[in-house]
Formats: structure tokens, C-alpha cells, sequence
């Protein structure tokens, strides 16, 4: 699964000397950029015909599926041999014939229903991302017509998306264990209470609530994703500590004396302007030796920084653009809105695809 | 350059225990996948704004460059953040703020006008691609109303294209030329001559006429594209020696006594009867002792083998499944058509990402 088995191009064929040889090895790097659309395309297109659920019952020809499913043997044959050539199917001779199997560690992320599929990913992506994505440039001109704001996405599409990128919380929420527990949180002796705010299925709670068995958590979202947390919370066992509201965080009062206050890719949702006021309201729901916990793509302003997070963090602004609404906001950004809201930054800690930063009363 | 450091997950962070570890690594791994869908939009929207050629003129600030082509700031700081963790232009801090250049190798496959150009892949990925793989599903089920007829697309599309794809020629011709000095070609004290069959832009025969300085060409193809070859060919300083003619290779007779019959890019077009059609065609045309070379995305089936180019080439086909008409082909059918012409193979070569496979009269 490492990302340089999936290479293009023969690049040891590439020539080093001749005319216009850097140009044409550049051409070749670019061509690779291009033809990435061919990943999502094969992906989506195995989902909506159900190839990944026809392989979990056991490897198959691509006559066998090709029949099962009702489409064109030798359409499937290609699309099987792609998912194989992307490292998701696994393709072997048999004495019937190439067999392609199901991946047991992709098994789960690919059927519909698992905690960390990503069907709802796909969904989303389906709906939204090709058109988002082809249309970049109007974007990039500010024609706000043709991007579809972020909430104005159907609450549908939004559920789809919410449920599909649970995947990201696992080990951003491991570490957001170890962090805590480095700094000797929770610091009194009662229970510790937790603030989950836009908690969306509640994954990041619901992990934290599984790792710290004294915890109890509230959590605001809107009704539909709500009852999707609710839900969740019972399936994780943690149903009786966690209590998911539906409540416009905007309006409510959020309450006080928490001693954690988690925000779970919410900033980057943000304006400037809200983004402070959302830094007001966590500082007064926060109890004395509390912990905000900001997890998000926070780019590292500090040096010229080429880690995986900021690129990724870059792209995520692109992606944020192309669809409507938010930003990957800078360091120096989340450092005034804490300040201004007399909190300071305690930590700042990498994730795979995210950091944490954590932040106490100045 | 290299593909790995374009990850855009931090690996070393994900779990390697835990309930649901593998799923959830599985699930970023896909992901990355999901979202290799930015690189072609972020890269085209690019193109479409005119970013390359403003970056031509010198580093610029977001600020300056928004200003310059009339689009708004921070769309444009956006996108050129995203180019930037692409690795196609450079970002660096300065007293003035941030500035963003050109690629130095970069440069020429990013602008419009050079000879390895991606621009005309570009125009052509806008115009079918992004519906094409978008639409694979529909594809899959043999749909054929879904699917772009390559043989219907209008001959502008078919212009871009072919002019989008020269850069593939320089290392394919290089080790060409080095397999056929191998092999002792050209073998006769004659000056030796060269039929390129759907020549395009001529390229493939331009570069072998530099290489060979005896050697002269024919190329057919369709008015249109062979126009653009004559050009090229004076441009490459060959087109004394270079005569594309506007010729249906189907239905015109071929000509006998050619040292050396090329295909490039044009069995990977076929259906397996017009294969075999060329290569009897191929074998009339050709001289004693003389070489045909097929340069194509030439499936090796002789093992599991999971090289680069077996890896490319079952994308490709799937490429041409979405693009309509084609396929990639192995190796044994390849040895049938070539057997039933009265061809054998002499050598199957790996170049970045092609395959050449030469053959000779059995």
C-alpha cells in the first residue's frame, strides 16, 4: 500500500540527456496528475455497480460477475483489471480462469454498511465533487453561481458525506488520548464532561467516551445527523454517556464547566469572523484546568514546511473551494481567535491526515 | 519528482492495532484514491485561467497574479497553493509576501505552443474525459449511447489529443532505436525506408529520422492530422525526408519493400479482426530482412508480472472503455496476429509507458 508501488510511469526508462529531456520527463510527472481522475472514476463506477458487494461472497471470474451483474463481460473484465492495477482487487490465475478477489483489509471500507465504509464518501463525490472539481475555474473567478454553498447541500448529501469520513477519526482520537493523558487530563477528580461541538455521527466522542471510561459527553448538531449519533452511540456502547442534541450551536447557550470542548473539523468550515466567535463561545464553556480540542487542517505558518499535512491541508482548501464554503486556515489565524478569546495554544500535534491543537485558558 | 513524496496521508501516524486498524488504514488508502480527482481539476483549472503562461513572465504574488487575469484573490491563492503541493510551481516566502513561479522543467509541457504540450491533452480531457470516467458505471453495462464513438469524435478533439501526446515519444524512440542498432537494422547497404502507419504528428518517424540520417519516411493519416505532421517535420528539420500523405490506410495499398512497418499508438484501436488485418498489411509492406515495430500498451501475460506498464496498461483499457473503442491487448493475441501474417516476434521492449514489440517475417 505504499503510495510509490502505484507509479504510471517506468521513470528508470526516462531519459537523462537529449534535447528538451527535462521537459519531456516533466510531461510524463503532469501526464500521471492528469489521468489521477482515472482512480475516483473506476472506484465510483465499481460501487454504483455493486462489484465490491457481489466480490464479498467469494472471489469471481468476470464472466461469473459480469452475469451476476447484468453488464458487458468484457466492460467488467476492464474494470476488474483496474481496481487490480489500483492495489483495491486482488487478481490471480486459476485453472478457470483470472479469478478477482476482495481485499480482506479493504473488505469494510468498501461494502455499504461498515462504520468506516466509505460509500457515503462516494455518494457525496458522486452528487457533487466531478462537477465541483471539473468547474474549478469559475470558482477560482469568484462566480459563487457556480459553486453549491456548503449549506446549501442537501441535509441527504450531507448525511452521506458525515457517515464517510469516519475513517479519519480512529487514530486522530488515539492521539488525541495520548495528548491529554500526557498532560495529566482529566486534571480534578470528578467525572470528567465533554462538549462535542458539530459532532456530526459523534465518532470522535464516541471513541474518546470509549477510552476514558469515567467521561460523559453532550453533543450539538442538527436533528438528522443527530439521530444518526444517537444511533451510532448505542452501537459503540457509550449510548448512556453520550447525549447527542439537536441544538443550532449558533443560537444556544452551550452551557459551562466542560472540561473538554472538542471541535471536529468545524473551523475550517468557518469564516474569520466566526470562526473568533466560536473561540468566544468554547472559552466560557470551558471549566477551570479545561482543554479545548481544535481537530482540523491547520496549516504550520511557522516554516517553509513540506510535511504531508500541509499538502494535503492545501488541497483541502482547493476542495473547500471548489464546493463551497471554508478554508484551511493558518496557525497564525487560530492563534488570534484564541487570543481573543483568552485562550492560548498548549499544543499542536500531527495526525495522518489532520492536526490537533490544543488549547487552555490564557 | 518522485511518486512517494506526493502522499497525502502520514502513514507513520496510523494505527497498527486497535479494533478496526486495518479497515481504517484500508479506508485512508482509498480515500487517497477518492481524491485524486484534484489533481486533474486544480491542473486544468489552471490551464483554463491562463496561470502557466501569466507564471511565465516571472514569480508573482497570489494578489498580482488575481489581478492579472481578472479572478478573485483568494481563489487564486487557493489555487496556486494546491499547484504548489503538487509540485508543479514553487512557493517561497519573500519580504513582499508570498510568491509562486514556474517549474524550470515545467515550463515547456505547461504552456500552450511547445512540442511536448500537455495543453492539447488538457482541452481534450475538458471536452470528454471528466463525462467519460464519470460515466464508467454506464459503460461497465455496455451502454454504448453512454460511450464517445472514438471514431466519432470531431476531428478537433482528435487534433488536440494527438498533439497532447507527443511527449510520450522521445524515450520510446530512444530505445527503439538503440533495440534496432542491436539488431544489426538497418541490415542492407540501401538507404533504408520507412512506412509509419497512422503517423499522427509524425513524431515517432522525426525522431528515428534524426537518429537514422539515411533513413527516409512515408506516414499516413487523415488530412487534417497530416498537415500538422508536414509542419512538424520542417520544424524537426526532416521533412526532406519526411512525406505524410493523407492516405485511408484501409482502403489504399500499402506499397511493398519497407525496412521498417510503424504502429505507434494504433493496435491498442483495434478489434481483434482489424489487428490481424494490419499485420498481414504490415507483413505485404514489408522488405526482406526488414523489422515492424508495434509500439503499444502490449499486456505481458506470460506471468503474473506486476511491472509499471502492465499496471498502466489495464488503466489504459479501461480508459479506452470509458473513451469508446479499443483495448489493450496481451501478448498472445499479439503473437496470433502477427503468426497468421507470416510475423514472428523478435524482442518486446519496456519503455516508460509503452511496450515495443518488434517482429520480423517467420
Amino acid at each position: 500500500m505504499r503510495r510509490d508501488t502505484l507509479a504510471l510511469v517506468d521513470r528508470r526508462l526516462l531519459p537523462d540527456v537529449g534535447a528538451g529531456h527535462e521537459t519531456v520527463a516533466a510531461a510524463h510527472h503532469v501526464y500521471e496528475h492528469l489521468i489521477a481522475l482515472w482512480a475516483p472514476g473506476a472506484i465510483e463506477a465499481a460501487f454504483d455497480l455493486g462489484v465490491f458487494a457481489a466480490l464479498a461472497d467469494g472471489p469471481a471470474t468476470a464472466e461469473a460477475l459480469a452475469g451476476r451483474l447484468e453488464v458487458d463481460q468484457r466492460g467488467m473484465r476492464v474494470l476488474l483489471d483496474a481496481l487490480s492495477a489500483y492495489d483495491l482487487i486482488d487478481r490471480g490465475s486459476s485453472a478457470g480462469g483470472v479469478r478477482y478477489g476482495l481485499r480482506a483489509g479493504l473488505r469494510e471500507c468498501l461494502l455499504p454498511d461498515g462504520l468506516y465504509s466509505l460509500a457515503g464518501k462516494v455518494r457525496y463525490d458522486r452528487m457533487l465533487a466531478w462537477t465541483a472539481w471539473r468547474n474549478l475555474a469559475q470558482a477560482v473567478r469568484g462566480d459563487g453561481s457556480a459553486v453549491p454553498q456548503h449549506n446549501q447541500i442537501s441535509t441527504t448529501e450531507y448525511e452521506s458525506l458525515v457517515r464517510g469520513i469516519n475513517f479519519w477519526a480512529p487514530p486522530i482520537v488515539s492521539i488525541l488520548a495520548g495528548a491529554l493523558r500526557d498532560r495529566g487530563w482529566p486534571a480534578g477528580p470528578a467525572a470528567p464532561a465533554m462538549l462535542d461541538v458539530g459532532c456530526g455521527t459523534g465518532l470522535y466522542s464516541q471513541l474518546l467516551l470509549q477510552q476514558f471510561p469515567e467521561l460523559t459527553g453532550v453533543g450539538f448538531d442538527v436533528e438528522r445527523i443527530v439521530s444518526i449519533a444517537r444511533a451510532q452511540s448505542e452501537r459503540m456502547d457509550v449510548g448512556d454517556r453520550f447525549q447527542p442534541l439537536a441544538i443550532d450551536f449558533w443560537q444556544r447557550d452551550w452551557g459551562t464547566g466542560f472540561d473538554l470542548v472538542l471541535f471536529a473539523n468545524i473551523f475550517h468550515l468557518q469564516t474569520p469572523d466566526s470562526a473568533r466567535e466560536l473561540s468566544i463561545r468554547a472559552s466560557k464553556a470551558l471549566a477551570g484546568g479545561g482543554v479545548v480540542a481544535i481537530i482540523d487542517q491547520i496549516v504550520d505558518d511557522r516554516a517553509d514546511a513540506d510535511s504531508v499535512q500541509d499538502r494535503f491541508f492545501r488541497l483541502f482548501a482547493a476542495s473547500m473551494l471548489a464546493t463551497g464554503g471554508g478554508d484551511a486556515y493558518p496557525l497564525s489565524d487560530y492563534d488570534e481567535w484564541l487570543s481573543v478569546a483568552g485562550l492560548r495554544r498548549a499544543a499542536l500535534v500531527d495526525t495522518p491526515m489532520h492536526r490537533i491543537l490544543l488549547a487552555t485558558h490564557a
